[in-house]
């Protein structure tokens, strides 16, 4: 989205949940510090530890905020350690995370980035403890860039190439066997079945979206359609979703359970 | 609530829950129109498709927010159908939320009330998805009118009766078996029992409080207490509620558990 | 945290969960009468009725705010009973809650206090339910004191001593055998274990960190770490964390699964 005159905002995702105040004492500590940001909760749902499961979320969604949004993305088993933490500037957004490949999705696109390591302890929160580097450096870095200091004064620049990065599930299109070998990447709140098969992957293998079906373990899926209540309440239907990946959902039902997948499973695409 | 001179409030309400951008991505389209609101969430916790459960939620309790505020109300299981938005004007609150019945307490109502279809592609995000208009519809409009646009210009004014309404639980007065007649419409947090007897329709009944007793299935409940702490921890009462409503609580327990209550139940309300 | 020039902050301590619409409420009803403050959620997950998990998330959190804010701390059982709320200045911060101990642990602190009686029923809602206080109440008094009102204004000044207090867990030095007894005052989001045995107690028993271990039931934990990765995933770890607590972890796993611990488990720390 492009940028009107406002005030900064600052996205957060975590795997913090809600029931704790990791989470408000983080905003305690930015609004401190830069009374007039804007800080909004991406999700803080993230299951414990899981970076892969982050590293989508923050992908699919940055772009919905103004350029010049901070996002916070805080999943950080090695929290205290001596991995390092990153600014990345992509797409003319900021990007605060550990270095755990938690931006891996980004560090993909073949944009021009920039990266820092953060390195600034006159800004942290001390005594900086060893279990919560995101209210003692985080929250107070953020708040730093939100009142409008230059992202270049925060750290040393790093290649691009010196970021970890993971082990992405692939998705690989087979001429040979017409098919499109992708995974599920996400399950969400209605028990849509999310995978990684993007609308552009697809058109590379058949010009038709109608001539596809998709198979997930022993069930095979048949019927796309362009909204969930195309069918009855109950039927299954695969859909391009609102992040232009196929999705398997039921009208009013939850096709997760109904076809027990998880996050990672395999999902094949062929044509019909 | 009178308005004081302030940022347009939005509030939302969905059944979009906490795990997923959803909500998030939301604000972020909703920021970037609109930096100056302020944006309240309602509950992200309907549960999914509940049509009915948002409508009493909304019903209860937008008069607690100031005069102009814009409520977002998206429970959408026909999203990217042919059924349409509306925007509602009532008692100088805007309300914008799928024509499915989701206003029907709203427009039970006997005051001045206006409404549109919302007809205005130019303010929507293009393109325009079939499974997300919470993003790509409702809060970029949403964001218009907190600018500050006239409502009249989002689309073509409709009569009332041409919204969609839905079947509602109701509420009847037997003067033969002097019995009311209801249903249980909410379960809370607490697991507190809440009905839609309110307090006018026990006083064409009886005018004295204390001389009934209400029946759910097996159970019936005598007692009727001012506070939750009127009793001993443990002991269930009938209470008046905070929205004016017939409730069956237990002071420090769980009401709904303990009674195997579920919402639709029936209640009896009768004269001792 | 030191005061910049701001929006007045509101905190929200309260059992009230996510489902409901009683926080958003809350929220309107502040912003209606003070439309510039700046509400945070602290946490609307303590369980229901308890009081004491409040007292301690209070006490660990108020500080990462500004000075000046007001802290609503609103788990109360015995709302429309006869109990007072109470307003409490401690440490440049303002404190609205119940007077039910829920604050017990600030008034431990031998800092300047002065605390009053709630009771200016001008500002209240009209008419004020029995139910909840947190809407009609809390909401308008905190507003009132956002917009910059005198708090000592808002009822009569009360000595400390008639403040209601709890009986709080004891922490408890046996110099003869060396050992601290304590309890589990928090098992946190990730499954971490949070005791309420301090640095500063444990100080005071033995100079040596690494030479304490723990017990808990059955089970002994002995390896003091600094981060949660100092071990490989799965193992078990004591840790000081960022509250200067002692806490049993496992990293990338839940501890409080595994121990089967429960909050007021007693806790034994042993010098080796």
């Amino acid at each position: 989205m492009t940028e009107k005159n406002h005030k900064k905002i600052i996205t957060l995702t975590t795997d913090f949940g809600h029931g704790d105040a990791y989470v408000g004492v983080m905003k305690g500590v930015i609004f401190s510090l830069a009374p007039s940001a804007n800080i909004i909760d991406l999700s803080h749902q993230i299951s414990a530890q899981n970076i892969l499961q982050a590293a989508y979320l923050i992908q699919a969604n940055y772009r919905y905020f103004p350029q010049g949004t901070i996002h916070l993305v805080v999943v950080d088993p090695e929290v205290g350690s001596q991995r390092k933490i990153i600014l990345l500037l992509h797409d003319s957004h900021l990007f605060l995370a550990p270095d755990n490949g938690i931006l891996s999705l980004l560090l993909q696109k073949k944009t021009q980035q920039k990266a820092y390591f953060v390195d600034s302890p006159a800004l942290y929160l001390q005594p900086v403890s060893q279990t919560f580097h995101g209210r003692d450096i985080f929250a107070p870095v953020a708040a730093h860039l939100a009142s409008g200091n230059d992202p270049a004064n925060i750290g040393p620049e790093v290649g691009l190439e010196e970021l970890t990065t993971l082990c992405l599930p692939d998705v690989t299109i087979d001429r040979t066997t017409h098919q499109i070998i992708g995974a599920i990447i996400n399950i969400d709140h209605f028990g849509n079945i999310i995978t990684n098969i993007t609308i552009e992957k697809i058109a590379q293998l058949s010009p038709n979206l109608h001539k596809v079906h998709a198979t997930i373990g022993q069930y095979t899926f048949q019927t796309m359609q362009k909204n969930y209540s195309s069918v009855a309440p109950g039927q299954t239907i695969m859909i391009i979703n609102s992040t232009d990946s196929l999705e398997i959902a039921i009208n009013q039902g939850n096709a997760a359970t109904k076809y027990k997948a998880c996050i990672n499973d395999k999902v094949t695409l062929s044509i019909c």
